[in-house]
């Protein structure tokens, strides 16, 4: 239902701007390319949000109803983290994107096949750039007319600044990621252990997690109990999520994860996974450790030596037993809630997919 | 007042985001000086096309009143175009606006400041990428507050039809613009100049100006026939706009305009003034003048032989009266309109100072 709603979105925005000529088509067809992948995690939670407070729908039977506004927040939050991925890629120089070439590469790639003049590479982040505002811009438009038809003008506000609050959020904690990998070393543990923790809630938790379903759950004019209940839940999913990303980031599956095996180690990033890893090392390996870490030409072998490190420190199984304590805290937060049994069930099941997926 | 609003605004979301920490102070810093400079054109014609359709006001006196959503609107632009401005700057790779550094350039320099490791303007390219990403998000968020507090939902929605066109429109025009630079020649004279036009109005025009006016006359309720005498003014209006703002590219004095002196001719820009320049030369001096426009490392004298060329041609003295006969356009479209007199007053001069400004 999503992709068909996206679907349909792509080609609005393609119609009302078709005065404009034929010549920006890259620009729409990358936009329809891009948003055919992805978990659509944040799209789902959403709906779960809403349907926990609102009671379950049968969503077919309901796509053009009350649901309908449902279905359109949820695309403007799959627009905006289409956005966000976008420009995020062009910060974090990846080459590739849910198994295709990341967008800023896709546009040096036309840059190349029509034979332009000029810097490639750069005309491939202009592109990006200009396509993450536009992916901003028709989330925001998509966000306000599933408001707009929602007959509860508190519940439209509240959902709201759910939504203003995640984007300020996101963008803060992109920034303080960007930093984090810019100080010429580890801090000493504690301190470091917090950054990467703050990062990881800022960026991720609250952002992929907790705010979707905050917003689905605003939109159905949730109480303050039920919101609370729900961000009790949301915000350690969350973090569940973001820790078994940092697993997948280190000991992922190339071709199951779409990105390069090893990605965060090739491009330095200090999550909480390497931060408990250098905690158990003794100095001279963790010398050898911070050398590599973060060494952009890194080769297989020496990838694999980081990850054995990493395992061996008992960090890798002391991430998964914190991503199972995060799932039993969400658990719990929603055990005596009083919110619809069907939805809870469908956002514990959704939880633990987050928390154990592979991709 | 705007000024004040934007500080108030900027304020108001580093409370919000306090606690997150203070480490991404440097994103808010530069948000604050950022929105410190600029002609504020947008949030001024904002305010009259308001102001054509509701009557004047005492603009002071009624800051608390309804007269305090306009100025909502009115900083919304203001921050949306600052965030365009920051993205603007790393596509046109520009050391310097409003006469300070621009934003990528002033986040490379924090990074050398404080001796972080990897490369520094990358980091800045990151840092600002982000800070335009909050800047829209913030953007949106007062103009929604803006329309929430309006009486009216329809003028509403209108005001926010407007607001979504322009968004997309701009990044659509941006796209045609860096994509204009790419062609490895100019194109044959007319297409050249329809493709120049096309980048100018969507780029410039209709962003400008004519969406601001829109929009502060659709928060006004305006009928469809004011918002039909003011797309007729705001149009022409936006032409002479942009086109004055080529000749100041070519012409501008450094001092003045914030920005080197024969930018959009190191960087290659195929506007409508040069598109013209070159039909009026013969074959010999056009390779001439092709080899030299874009080339990045050109020095003083060689933009002076480019100015002198552009002059000689008469396409300096062929934009001025296209200028003035905009102007011409633009004042005509009002002349009969039942709009506001004290406010068309005022909207013709600000066009007269939109259309003949030297910075």
């Amino acid at each position: 239902m999503t992709q068909q709603r996206l679907d349909e979105i792509i080609a609005q925005q393609r119609e009302g701007l078709k005065e404009i000529g034929p010549d920006f088509a890259p620009l729409l067809d990358e936009a329809h390319l891009f948003l055919q992948g992805g978990k659509r995690l944040r799209a789902q939670f959403l709906v779960l949000g809403y349907e926990a407070v609102a009671g379950s729908h049968d969503r077919n039977a309901s796509t053009q109803g009350a649901f309908s506004a449902v279905l359109d927040a949820a695309c403007a939050l799959e627009l905006f983290h289409a956005a966000a991925l976008v420009h995020d890629d062009i910060i974090d120089r990846s080459d590739s994107r849910r198994g295709r070439a990341a967008s800023h590469r896709f546009f040096a790639g036309v840059h190349r096949e029509r034979g332009y003049r000029g810097d490639a590479d750069h005309f491939g982040e202009a592109a990006a750039i200009l396509l993450g505002d536009l992916l901003q811009s028709w989330a925001d438009e998509t966000l306000q007319r599933a408001l707009d038809a929602l007959p509860n003008r508190d519940a439209a506000l509240g959902a709201r600044q759910h939504f203003n609050r995640m984007r300020s959020e996101v963008a803060v904690g992109q920034f303080l990621d960007v930093l984090e990998e810019q100080h010429q070393a580890f801090a000493e543990h504690e301190v470091q252990l917090e950054r990467s923790t703050r990062v990881l809630v800022y960026k991720s938790a609250k952002y992929s997690i907790q705010a979707p379903i905050l917003i689905g759950a605003a939109m159905a004019g949730a109480s303050p109990k039920q919101l609370g209940a729900l961000a009790d839940f949301g915000l350690p999913v969350g973090v569940a999520f973001q820790l078994r990303d940092d697993l997948l980031g280190v000991f992922g599956n190339e071709q199951v994860t779409g990105k390069p095996s090893g990605d965060d180690l090739t491009e330095g990033k200090r999550t909480v996974l390497v931060t408990l890893a250098r905690e158990g090392l003794p100095s001279g390996p963790k010398r050898v450790f911070d050398d590599l870490h973060g060494d952009p030409t890194l080769n297989r072998e020496q990838i694999r030596v980081l990850q054995d490190t990493i395992s061996q420190t008992g960090a890798k199984a002391r991430v998964e037993t914190m991503i199972s304590g995060n799932v039993g805290l969400a658990r719990e937060a929603l055990s005596e809630a009083a919110l619809d049994e069907k939805a809870v069930a469908a956002l514990i099941s959704l939880a633990e997919f987050a928390a154990t997926r592979d991709a």
